[in-house]
């Protein structure tokens, strides 16, 4: 989508500096053309300045003299996101309802929606208003798409999965699946029958091959505008609340209550049954087996303070040589006791 | 299912204590309605039984009084699996081989099997009876369903994969993909072609987005009813024996042997051709790169005792302190070594 | 294929000692019957060269007394994958495009190339010569697979996304998803459009759930020759140098550099916006969050050289007993201050 600079900056509150011109795209400052807007991360990359093609890059005041064309921003971060939003093309290409999709009968799909072929949509399930089903995903029963959701190749929503405004889950990742609930029989693992559903909310989105399994009764809920990563698990009934962000390979036992705006950190992992505050953080390979009060940092597994994490973390490869110490000064010990006896016994 | 709860404790073996009537579904003790059973898991939630609405709640003899009508149970935990698969409605819409589905001209789908559209049967595999295959699964050539399986939407079985009987697979699982094996080359690594299948008992069940890798040779085996979870990866030639229970996101490379009854908690890994003893016990997140010996817990990673895990995971925050104490203690040592030569020179 | 020893021998470089015959597959040493080959690993299992039935047996010069019919090897694992791969037949059972497959108008498949029932091929893409597109593919727009690469089932490529030669990937992968990638703004997180593409190069092959995710711009990027198992994750912009070795369940954060010949064992992760240099080493489990110099072996996490990693995971259990002895000491060490100053003041 072609644009001019003030146009642009208009739409978005920026401001302008340097000479106006039409742009076709976005791209980084070292492979941006004259035709591109480029943005400036940080300082480190000030140097590129110099030698960019950029026809104008985003960034700060204080770099602006810097830049031969500039876009001035309070925050450059967000105003990116919002200049590449100008110009990102949704993935896909077709529109409507396809021929090769299956829709049944009792399904609802809006006139404004799009399925693609070899979608199933199942039985009283809903496609809202500006949904897209991709292809080789699965609806199963009694699911809802409120409106604007994008479903990506090959997820699948299985019975009674609800999704809010808004949502975005890429391929492969299954929603509603059977939580792991097994009771111990006379004669194996007798499987506790899952009913329950999947309870996604607004401006929610989902990466890759992730699971999200069915609550055993009720309902595991994901709150309003949290973002998940691809390879994530979240188990049955458990609740994560708006705003949170977990990042790929986490996962998250049943049962288990994430509050508001928790983060957690890649290949993190949450045992079942606890409550994480919220606003806490765990780092990236976390493994927390108890609860974790509101607004604090954790790390390790098991999980300690993060502070203290991060002393750990440098104090551990000096653990084999403490042993040595510790020897070395047990029989130092051993040996002034020895002395100190001595003189003792030279004493009395 | 409408049903009598006299029925209902006449068919499980249950003592009803109050009013009979005609009941509908289950839910939780906080949810359920008056024509809904709740159950009371353990002693915590007792508080509930005070206030609930359901119409009967299934516990143990010694909180009967404490309901206004009771189900009584020896073994609540079993008891509830088998109320609720009175009520629970198997997923899925269809009957019969649908006209969208592949079916080769070579593979035998029995009459009382269902086969979605967008289902990929392959040459020379049969589909046994009471089996379902959802949308999306794809089954190779030379494949076996024995009877009552279930493939979820999005399954894969590559060639020659062979399940036993009441086998269930989640969602976008892969079974019989290619193991990971290379031999290093003159020009990089040279793939050692996967030419083995992958062997599922009778009543195993696996979760969403797993991996069973086919062997290099032979098989690859899961013993009857192993319960894997969501995000599982297995190995090619693993022989993985018979109750198994892995949590989501447990890792096991390659010709490993793990005996019967065997726990992984989630997040373990464990390295290739080892042997994991009978009902071993490997903590959430556990790291094993030896044997494990039968009957044993461990933990960590390297892994440990799970006792000493357990002790050395509420130690190891206190290690930065320690190397502070133990440079003190070498002060002092020295410095009452000065003393002590001193004193030692005194005396001389 | 039935092939006579002395014409595979000679083939591939190999001296028969033994009578000729025609074999027909291969097996292991246990299970091979008189036309299988097997091959001897490793001196551990030399002593089933006496049971084995095998017509014939790859082994080593120093081995080949003890088998009954040898196929002499200077390379025996490099050798087998070859006398593998003579007998490996190919996964799939039709050819050309067929009618249930979908191929948008604008897409070109090269007449060489097959594309399933269920496979979708969008508009721009091109399928090159040799090319196998299994059932539940669904390749984007502007894809581009050069040549005799085979996509599994449900490989989902997503726009843009361009393969080299001879690329394999396994079932359910996820190529150029969006990156996780987002901006706080007044009212929760921002997405960043993820605009970018992945490439792959030459001799990749990708196992089965793994996910791989578009640059916000420019490209993610795997290097030719790089093998990479089962959920495995590859964060936006990660640039995977050749011949990288990257085990199951490894996670890669976005914008990592990872240079040539790296291997990662299982479930290793790597934070974001790091250098990983050529042929470093991380052992299974470990956590990155620094740089790793070229040629370094590290473990644990926080990561560390890996013989001190592997002291320190000797030492971690002895960890509880070091507290209370250094307790002890401390204990001791003040009673013989006592002593010592009872001295000091007896002396003064």
């Amino acid at each position: 989508m072609p644009i001019r600079l003030s146009e642009l900056a208009g739409r978005l509150g920026l401001e302008l500096r340097g000479t106006d011109k039409t742009v076709l795209g976005v791209n980084t400052l070292e492979k941006a053309g004259p035709d591109e807007i480029a943005f400036l991360a940080g300082p480190k990359h000030v140097h590129l300045l110099a030698s960019t093609r950029a026809g104008a890059v985003l960034l700060e005041e204080k770099h602006a003299p810097a830049a031969a064309c500039a876009l001035v921003s309070a925050n450059v971060r967000l105003d990116w996101a919002r200049v590449v939003a100008l110009f990102a093309e949704p993935q896909g290409s077709l529109r409507g309802v396809h021929s090769l999709a299956f829709v049944h009968d009792d399904a609802q799909i809006h006139e404004t929606a799009t399925v693609y072929p070899f979608a199933f949509i199942g039985p009283r399930s809903v496609i809202g208003p500006g949904c897209t089903v991709f292809p080789g995903c699965y609806v199963g029963e009694d699911c809802v798409l409120a409106e604007n959701c994008t479903l990506y190749p090959n997820v699948v929503l299985m019975a009674g999965t609800r999704l809010g405004r808004n949502v975005i889950i890429h391929p492969g990742t299954s929603i509603g699946a059977d939580g792991y609930g097994y009771v111990q029989g006379a004669a194996g693992h007798v499987k506790v029958p899952q009913i329950g559903r999947v309870e996604i909310a607004d401006d929610v989105e989902i990466g890759a091959n992730s699971a999200v399994d069915r609550a055993a009764l009720d309902a595991t809920r994901i709150g309003a505008g949290a973002k998940i990563d691809n390879l994530v698990q979240i188990g049955h009934n458990v609740q994560i609340g708006p705003y949170c962000l977990l990042v790929s390979q986490v996962g998250i036992a049943g049962s288990t209550i994430v509050g508001a705006g928790v983060v957690m950190g890649g290949q993190a992992g949450v045992a079942d049954n606890l409550v994480i505050g919220d606003r806490a953080i765990l780092a990236p390979k976390a493994g927390v087996g108890r609860d974790v009060p509101a607004g604090t940092a954790v790390g390790g597994a098991p999980f300690m303070d993060y502070n203290i994490y991060r002393r750990a973390g440098l104090a551990l490869p000096k653990l084999p040589e403490l042993l040595h110490r510790v020897r070395r000064l047990e029989k130092e010990i051993a040996s002034l006791k020895g002395t100190a006896a001595e003189e003792e016994s030279q004493d009395a």
